[in-house]
Order: C-alpha cells, then sequence, then structure tokens
C-alpha cells in the first residue's frame, strides 16, 4: 500500500519528533504513576477554589460552543491590562499563539533568531512552517540581548524570541533592559515577548504596559497555565497594538477556545487573593527546592518563575543521571534540551508534599551518580 | 505609527471576514439573551450526567496539562472503531483538524474542491494556506459525487472535502455511493470525509470502517460536539491508514487538546445508552421541526443530522427575512450561505421549550414576509 504522495514538500520534510514528552508517557512506560510531578512547571497549588466553582457552573452548558469571540474574557483582560478590547487576542495557550505567530510571519526559510536552548515549542511551530532557526548561546544563564539583537541585524530575521522570566533558566532581565531591547529592534522584526511566568517574577522584570503598547513589532504573550493553576485549559493571550493583532483573527481557529477554559480564566483573573496565595507559595517554594539543591552540592541559580534550575556540576550525562534516578524514583522533571544549560536539571515548584518527596529521594539519586561522568 | 511591515504576503492577502458569528455575538447587539439557540447545531439535550460528573470530578486535575497524546480516549476510540490506536488523532475539533489536513495539503494555489455552499470554515482554513477552492453546486440539495469527482480530475486536485451528512442541508449518501466514490478517486486525492454527524444518520449512510481503512487517501473525521453534546469542550478526532494520520503529529498543537475535554469525550464515548436517547430526541425534534415548518407551509427536506434544513420557497431575501425576524424574537437559527441553498432555514434539534418557543415566533415572523420578496 503506497503511502499518500502529495502532502506538501513542507510536511514531508518535517520530523516526526515532538518538542516534549508528557509525563503520562513516561507513567505508562514505567508502569506507575509519579509520586511528584515536578517536571512541567504546572501549578500544583491549583486554581482558585472560586475556579473550580465556576468550572463546575459551567459544566452544564459545556454542549455550547463558547464564543468564538472570547468577548467577556477579553474585555476583563484588556481592562486588567489598561488595554482595548481589540489589543487582545485569547488562544489556545501561548503554544497555539505561537503557532499562528509563526504562521502569519515565517514562510519557507525565514531567518527566525531564538536563544540557544530556549522554548522547543516556538521552534517547532517555526521549523513548522519552513522557517529557519539562528539560535544565541546564553551567556551566563541569561539570553544575551546584545548578541539577540546583533543576530537579528545580521541575518534581517522578521521574527525574534524571548521569553523574560526565562525558561528554562529562570533567570530575567530587568524591564527596562526589555524595554531597550525592543526598541533598539528594528521595525521589520517582531518581538515576540514570552512572559508566561511574569506573574512570579519581582515587579521590576516585567515592563510596564505603556512601556511597549504603541509598539507595532512587539507582541506579549501570557498564560492561565502558570501561576493562575489552570494548565489543563489551554487559555493563553497576546496583546500588542490593535492593528499587530487583528493580525491573528485572520488565520486562528475561531472556535478553538474551550467553554470550561473561558469561565475559567475570566474567574481566574478576577481571583486576585488566591494568585497572591500563590505567588507566595512559588517563593517559599523555590526557596526549598534551592535549599534542598544546596544541601546536596547542587547549585540554584536564582529564579523568576515557579521552577528553580540547578546546576549539577558537571555536564549533560550527570544531569541526564539525576533525571533518570529521580524519574526511576518517581518524582518527574525536566532538564534543559542543550549545552551548556543542559548540566542542569529543572525542578517545578510545587506543594510541600511532593518537595518533601524531591528532598528524600535526590540524595539516594546522588550517591550513585558519580560528581563527575561522561 | 506605521503597521509591522513583514506579516507573510499570504497573511496580508487574507480578509478579515470570519467563518461564523457567534450567537453571543448577536445577543451582545441585541442587548438581550436568545430564548431558543437552534442555528449552532448543537446538542440542547446536553452531554450525558456521567460527562458532567467526569468534568466535575477532574476539574481538581485542571492544573495539568492535558496528555499530549490523548493516550486513553485515543485508546478507547481506537477500540470503539475496530483500529489500531495509530490510526486515530485527536485535535480540537474537527475545525482544527481540518485546519492542520489543509496546512499539510494545501499550499499556495492548490486546486481544492468542494461543493458550493459547504462548510464555510473548511473553506477559511484552505484559504489560509493559500489554497484556491474549486467549487462544485449541490444537486437536488445533496453534494453532488459526479460533479465532485469530475472537479478533482479536471483540477488533479490533491483534496477534496465531502460531509456526511451534510451539512447544511442535512442530505446524505448512502454509504456505498460514499465507498465508491472514495475508491473513484486518484490515489493522489485526498479525501475528507466529514462525518459529523454521523450519529444521528440512519445506518446505511456511514461506510463500514473497514470499507475504506486500507486506503491512504482517505481522512474521517469525526466528533464530541453534536451527538454527544459537547461542542464547548473543543474534541474531535480523524481516523484513517496510520502513516497517513502521522502526518498530524508533525504539525499539531500537542498539547492543544484540554484535559477537562479529554475525561469528558473518554466518559461520552463509554455512556452508550446517553447516545441512544440523544438519537432518539433528535430524531423526535427533528419530525417536531419539520411538522411545524410543514404546517406553516415551508418545505422540510429530509435530513440524517441534528439539524432540519427548510425550503421558504423563494430566494434568499425570504429565508433572510424569516431568520432576521426570528432573531429579532428571540430565536436563533442560521442558514445556508449561497444560491440556490440560501432559499432555506437551518433549524437545530433542542429540547421541546426551545423548540416550542419557535413553534410559537414563526407563524409571527411569516405574518410580516410576504411569499415572495426579492
Amino acid at each position: 500500500m503506497p503511502a499518500f504522495p502529495r502532502f506538501t514538500a513542507l510536511a514531508e520534510s518535517l520530523p516526526a519528533t515532538v518538542p516534549f514528552v508528557g509525563p503520562e508517557t513516561q507513567e505508562r512506560a514505567r508502569g506507575e504513576a509519579f509520586r511528584a510531578r515536578l517536571g512541567a512547571n504546572e501549578s500544583g497549588f491549583g486554581p482558585a477554589p472560586s475556579v473550580i466553582e465556576a468550572i463546575t457552573r459551567e459544566a452544564a452548558l459545556c454542549w455550547r460552543y463558547g464564543d468564538p469571540e472570547n468577548h467577556d474574557l477579553r474585555q476583563a483582560l484588556a481592562a486588567h491590562l489598561g488595554l482595548a478590547p481589540d489589543c487582545v487576542v485569547v488562544g489556545e495557550g501561548i503554544d497555539g499563539l505561537l503557532g499562528l505567530t509563526a504562521r502569519l510571519i515565517a514562510g519557507p526559510d525565514t531567518p527566525v533568531v531564538t536563544s540557544l536552548g530556549a522554548y522547543p515549542t516556538f521552534n517547532f511551530h517555526v521549523a513548522g512552517f519552513g522557517g529557519r532557526l539562528v539560535t544565541v548561546p546564553y551567556r551566563d544563564d541569561h539570553e544575551d540581548l546584545e548578541a539577540l539583537l546583533e543576530a537579528v541585524r545580521q541575518h534581517d530575521a522578521p521574527l525574534v524570541y524571548l521569553s523574560n522570566p526565562d525558561n528554562p533558566m529562570g533567570t530575567w532581565h530587568k524591564a527596562d533592559k526589555i524595554v531597550a531591547f525592543a526598541k533598539s529592534l528594528p521595525e521589520t522584526t517582531m518581538l515576540v515577548l514570552d512572559e508566561a511566568y511574569g506573574e512570579t517574577a519581582p515587579p521590576e522584570a516585567i515592563p510596564a504596559i505603556d512601556a511597549l503598547s504603541d509598539m507595532p513589532n512587539v507582541l506579549r504573550y501570557r498564560t492561565f497555565s502558570k501561576a493562575y493553576g489552570l494548565a489543563g485549559q489551554r487559555m493563553g493571550y497576546v496583546f500588542g497594538v490593535a492593528e499587530t493583532v487583528s493580525r491573528f483573527h485572520r488565520v486562528r481557529n475561531h472556535f478553538g477556545v474551550n467553554r470550561l477554559g473561558q469561565a475559567a480564566a475570566l474567574a481566574a483573573l478576577q481571583d486576585r487573593d488566591w494568585l497572591t496565595h500563590v505567588v507566595e507559595e512559588v517563593a517559599k517554594s523555590r526557596d526549598r527546592i534551592a535549599g534542598i539543591g544546596r544541601a546536596n552540592g547542587l547549585v540554584p541559580i536564582p529564579s523568576a518563575t515557579n521552577f528553580v534550575t540547578m546546576d549539577c556540576g558537571s555536564d549533560v550525562n550527570r544531569a541526564k543521571s539525576i533525571l533518570e534516578g529521580l524519574g526511576a524514583r518517581g518524582v518527574f522533571i525536566r532538564m534543559p534540551g542543550v549545552a551548556p544549560l543542559n548540566r542542569c536539571i529543572r525542578v517545578s515548584a510545587a506543594p510541600d508534599a511532593e518537595i518533601s518527596v524531591f528532598e528524600q529521594v535526590l540524595p539516594e539519586v546522588l550517591a550513585g551518580v558519580p560528581a563527575t561522568i561522561g
């Protein structure tokens, strides 16, 4: 039986690899559930009780399509940001919105600049539309703004990705640096500013809304997946100049956002007390994870996110052995994918019970992993 | 402030129009909610109580990403269909999967064949990737299989869309006709067989799974949005030859399916009694809608779907006046978008209370609409 011969040349050229393997896949392979789920930067602190109530209330209406305009949520987000509703588009998580962004700007062989080891899903989407990734090494575990700018100029790239705070390293730049970077870009380069972890960052890391809101070449991405605790609901949003943002409507899947997600996100946005509570819990958990790491000879990197990345003091082999050892003992974590970041492991903030499992298991794992291997 | 100048030429060429305006948009415009929601072919009969329970149970875990493999649901669907799990891919509704299909096969100027007046969202996605739509008129309110085949051959099209049962007309072809059509297509043409309304169709309308399951150029699309009553959860699936289906993994948003949707769909698939109940209710509701139409001088077209399309006896102006009159009185319906189908209105099956509103309002509306206008 011959295969279908007329997929596009681009589709045929794409690898079958995926950006991330889910923890469930690993659980099926090991035949039991993880005892601690610390790998996907989800929020084990959960969404607010008010959000669960909103979901439960809306469940009886899940036979109705969600509002394709995401009107109520967009209004609330706009009010929250101090922008006009037309400056905001809601999508199926930041991942979905990054896919649309790549589609709108990156065609075959379009140069797209990002940091070497930054968010793989962005790279997946760029490659999926034929874009050519130009990568810039991290500098001292931070995204290197000067080098990113230089690469943009050198390649005349129409698209550059920056996460602040950064994933997978947890580091951040101050707002004034980010604003200066944005303003130094050519007007012909779109900045994808991924602020997925903005809520857990120190305030001075996040540019004021109006610092960038008049720039047609800046898009800022935020999510309900992290601090708001709604990863499973797939609710992200992007904001920027209305005319720029309007392009998403030309290509998005208009009915793609699920109805309970809309209700959940709206309730989450309104429950500021819960967000404050979670941000406090995340900060405490980061401190605890860092302390556990230090007590075991790892070097935690200061983090503005809901995870802590820790230097394992050697190369990929040691970090990988630790990750695998933790996994075998029921602790799901992840690690950066490329050198030199992959000397590290990445552990998500979580409720104390899960961190205690990590605390208990880590020394057992390290006992079996030599200080330097490779 | 200049606009961002480097969206792709394709993106810049796309119109800002959307395939469907949601009822919420109309409700906001009229300043009050519809009394009867009969326009989007949702299932007012709702999902099964067991499904609501599954959603409520899973809600506390919505801080976790859904399994990107959709493993449990895919296993259950595969068992249900009698296929290997690798033959099934789950996505964000049929709409999302149609978008991926267009992306995989249609590039700039690729000819894509569909019926004139068939599903606008498919057309939206094809146009969104630069494809060139080749449309074939309906014949006697049915999609015209011979003419579709002829257009495929004439244009050497790699992609052809067919919904069976059909939306927006509600008509259907028997399974043997569909199978013969599929087998008559060149091996270089992918058949998109949209079976969104398959559950409410007479059994003889739906090809056996194994009648098409060895054809690399056939993809069948089904959904939990219609008979299963989960439109708001955005759960669809596509199945076919494993190698064909595998292409979706190269481009899909792997974490794009929401977790409560996964739980809801799995529960819905297992509750066969509820599906049987809903299918019976839909059949009764279709009969009632048709009866109301006939009593008011409209001509209902026999339907295999969860809606009834009714000929208003004149042209677009009469149908549109009826639609607008119903809308002004709180009854949301839709109508086909192009001639000659747009002589009709389309009314979704729904619980009796809503149909009673339609029954009450329709004569009032018709009293104000002359038999022939235009």
